[in-house]
């Protein structure tokens, strides 16, 4: 399995992911479920992937061709279902997640016969969020159908994968006015509440923060299973968990 | 959907259950979940479910009448698929545990056609602790298919229905030394978890606590939406949740 988490606050974005797969218990691997591009100071984006591991590299392949291509829309209306435009020249971050949606419906029609032959889903779910230049930050949950949602007001995360065991921190301590630094805190006890409770979920982790209007990832960076800060922030809130549960009647 | 966890330490076994039921998002109603039946110190059982709500009921109703009749299990054999041994003449927890599985498998197997047919699942699942005088208090969780697993000291709890937002508090906090005051606050902080991330778990709640060796509920009562307990633990909970959020570096 998996679990990725986005969070928009007023200040910026948050992401974070694991890295372990698995095809059943007895067989697991570590892949990358994050994926950035950015034009520093122009366009930030950042992609997480949960579900068919298949479809997901996939996907993010069809991404990439458009992006090193740099195939703009018209190109891609011409050249049919073989190319997508790419996502750094999309006008805004909802025609990105558009396309992120057309890679996933295209990505399984490819295989749709035999996955149904094998009755197995082909599908992923994944988050995109970021900023382009005179746009605002934007936080998009991508299904397997090629529909998304965004994150609001009202919600202001989304959660792919084990969503469950890290969604009661969130739901308590996230709000849009959340600073982004405890909002980056936030995602990270929500991972380890997962790590702990579910062996599906593994280190390392990726992180990706986006400070608003500076379409600039301010961090960008892998926590390995021995990260110190990490290990301290999880034993931290261990400690006063604990100390919170003794102590009130 | 549900949620009922049951805990076991030195000191005594905790049980807790939500009491909604849905059929549908669009259908939700209440039923109690948690049944007990006592010959006070004698022996005291506690059985919770989780799972398709006929087959439950069903389970339950099968009980009960093999309690009512107050049949031996020589008389439950002669009377074969029909009746059951009263599980209050059960020689022991884990032959208690069996009585249940058989309920379980016996009326899952009258509607099995039928509910092949619909390709429904007919299954339930139940934790049923309790203790008889001159036992130990045991705690087991019984599968659909009958069979079941028993609490142990590496994993002291048992949890039925909707498990993962209440788990990460008790994998913190649950040892089999935790005294048992603590060990039913944290059944109800598990709940309240759960209660807060998930629409389909719902109040009232029905708690019961079993000192061990009194084979006496010490506790056995309905938590209604407007108790005043409950209401004060779950805001301390939250304001100490987050001071030690805000608090952690």
């Amino acid at each position: 399995m998996t679990y990725c988490v986005g969070l928009m606050v007023d200040q910026g974005l948050v992401f974070l992911s694991d890295t372990r797969t698995n095809a059943g218990i007895d067989n697991i691997a570590r892949f990358r479920k994050m994926f950035t591009w950015e034009v520093p100071g122009e366009r930030s984006l950042v992609l997480m992937t949960a579900g068919n591991l298949a479809t997901s590299q996939a996907v993010v392949s069809m991404l990439e061709e458009g992006i090193e291509a740099g195939t703009s829309e018209e190109a891609a209306a011409m050249l049919g279902d073989n190319a997508l435009p790419s996502l750094l020249k999309a006008p805004n971050m909802f025609r990105s997640a558009e396309i992120v949606g057309e890679a996933m419906v295209a990505v399984q029609k490819r295989f749709r016969k035999s996955l149904d032959q094998m009755n197995e889903a082909g599908g992923s779910t994944m988050i995109l969020g970021g900023q382009r230049k005179g746009g605002t930050p934007r936080l998009f949950l991508v299904y397997p159908e090629g529909n998304c949602i965004e994150a609001t007001e009202d919600t202001p995360f989304l959660q792919i994968g084990e969503h469950k065991y890290g969604k009661p921190i969130l739901d308590r301590v996230i709000a849009r006015d959340t600073p982004l630094e405890e909002a980056r805190k936030a995602a990270l006890l929500s991972m380890d509440s997962t790590l702990r409770s579910n062996l599906s979920v593994g280190m390392p982790l990726d992180l990706a923060v986006l400070p608003t209007d500076t379409c600039t990832l301010s961090e960008r960076r892998r926590i390995e299973a021995d990260d110190e800060d990490f290990h301290t922030l999880s034993e931290n809130w261990s400690a006063a968990l604990k100390d919170a549960f003794h102590g009130i009647l």
